[in-house]
């Protein structure tokens, strides 16, 4: 089967560009191997802020007698049904996206692609037991949470991001390495809850590039509900009961029953194939210039592939350009 | 009592001006006949939002059961507290803002000031009794409600936003005449402490030059939760009962125990004595410059006065540019 382009990963990045390359009149095909929406929508942004939401709503009726709204004691949450709020919020997005993809024109393969090589100027890419031939390919497989080599990791039932939007049982007490951007929603979430929890963060501050400022003022609100905050602390190992860490020069042990590890995301460069293209890459991804072109002249990426900043945000609009 | 500059009215813009040139060593009066802070912290956008906020904790609470959140039967709330609260933020607010100023040097009077005329290059403006001599001028005298000349308006008890702000007890039913930004904020509040409201705005869609389509679609969001719109209307009469419109040829009565009128704001011209220095006119305000400079080649002005946007941001920085 021959197309004018091919994009392999269906996250923000590539259905954005499916839609463009298929509304422009281009032959359009796109692969998924997972879930179409990428990590945003199915185990980012969008079920996380889904969740935060409820958790707004349970602090809201906490705290609303200091506005003049009475609620009565006995307020409580159903987390099954949070969570079932969630998957069918997920579910409806990506079913959305899926429908506008396939609305534009562009065919939507949903199995694992990878670049067998190229050609007579065509590019070879194998899905599902299929042969594809294009013209152009879009490379936007984005990025997958990294897990550094903690001692003790490998041992434990340890949650990522994802498998902690999978969780259905609160645990009592939550250690969470990181304190990006990840790690912060995912405490404020856990601390609603009623989930004692811990972040250690290697840096003297939390949410890394942010402004130190606010920052700093959004960890004092975090203390102000209970988040404990372990700053400059290098985690040294973990153990089922849970995080020991160095601080100061003193190795203390950060109790916890469930550890979340959110120590960023590294791009998904591994398994797609692009070293069949010879394609460059740069220190954290693959390297691009300004028009998201790649160093082979008919390969683009775009998206977190590209190790920029990582939000889907940025991952749309370099699609667009690209 | 000389001064490089004295600043009439101590709203956003006129209290930003004064800090801005007592801090770059001017020596500074400022002059304010009600409070510190302009309509935008005592009548306007601070005390409105406050109340907001006590009226989305109430919804809140109330729609919380959707999101897994369970709220026993018997919300409630109690307007005394509500206002109270509002009340407080203000009054906090309004302090904040008189400390700043005065901090940086600028000598605030809390009094009606009135240009009396000028000789020998000084500006003379009177106020409390005292004659004040400056060598430039900023009037920043801001906006007031336009209440349009309706039949029987004057014989019925209305509301501006400056009353509906003020009021302790709630109506049964509310006709917001004016369905802009202000109208739209009110209609909101009241709606959700359970005020059957009805807005009559004269144009096909509520809030003016706003997108239209995002005008009508927080239209629709309204009307779900039982706010009433009557649009292409135009007010004929105001009695006891409510507000006798036309629309679409047709008279009928809107019954309303209280009626909001929120039809605009316009500039604060007529007592502070601008003729005395000939300064010219525009069709909204004062008429300035790119600079805030008016004909006068040593009177500013700024703010809502200027007949621009009328938001307390565009007066910031306004001033800023003065």
């Amino acid at each position: 089967m021959k197309y004018d382009i091919a994009i392999i990963g269906g996250g923000p990045a590539g259905y954005t560009a499916a839609e463009r390359a298929a509304a422009g009149g281009l032959k359009t095909v796109i692969f998924e191997k997972k879930a179409i929406g990428g990590v945003c929508l199915n185990e980012g942004c969008i079920p996380t802020k889904t969740l935060l939401y409820s958790a707004k709503l349970l602090d809201h009726a906490k705290s609303a007698a200091k506005y003049g709204i009475s609620v009565p004691d006995g307020i409580s949450f159903n987390l099954e049904k949070i969570i079932d709020r969630k998957d069918k919020v997920v579910k409806k997005l990506t079913g959305g996206v899926k429908m506008t993809v396939q609305s534009y024109g562009a065919e939507l393969i949903e199995k694992e692609a990878v670049i067998a090589g190229e050609s007579d100027g065509l590019i070879q890419i194998l899905a599902g037991g299929g042969i594809y031939e294009v013209t152009y390919l879009l490379v936007c497989t984005g990025s997958d949470t990294v897990v550094p080599p903690i001692k003790g990791l490998s041992e434990v039932d340890y949650w990522t991001s994802k498998e902690a939007l999978e969780m259905t049982v609160l645990p009592k007490s939550l250690a969470i390495i990181g304190g990006g951007v990840i790690g912060m929603e995912f405490a404020s979430f856990f601390n609603s809850m009623g989930v004692k929890v811990s972040v250690i963060e290697m840096m003297p501050e939390i949410l890394g590039a942010m402004d130190k400022e606010t920052s700093a003022m959004l960890r004092t609100e975090y203390q102000k509900r209970g988040v404990d905050f372990q700053l400059n602390s290098k985690v040294t190992e973990v153990s089922p009961s849970g995080v020991t860490i160095e601080k100061a020069g003193k190795s203390v042990l950060i109790e916890a029953e469930k550890i979340l590890v959110s120590a960023g995301r590294k791009a998904n460069l591994s398994q797609v194939g692009l070293d069949k293209l010879n394609v460059e890459l740069a220190r954290n991804g693959v390297k691009v210039d300004e028009h998201m072109l790649t160093s082979h002249p008919h390969v683009y990426a775009c998206g977190d592939i590209t190790g920029h900043s990582m939000l889907a945000h940025t991952a749309i609009r370099e699609s667009e350009v690209a």
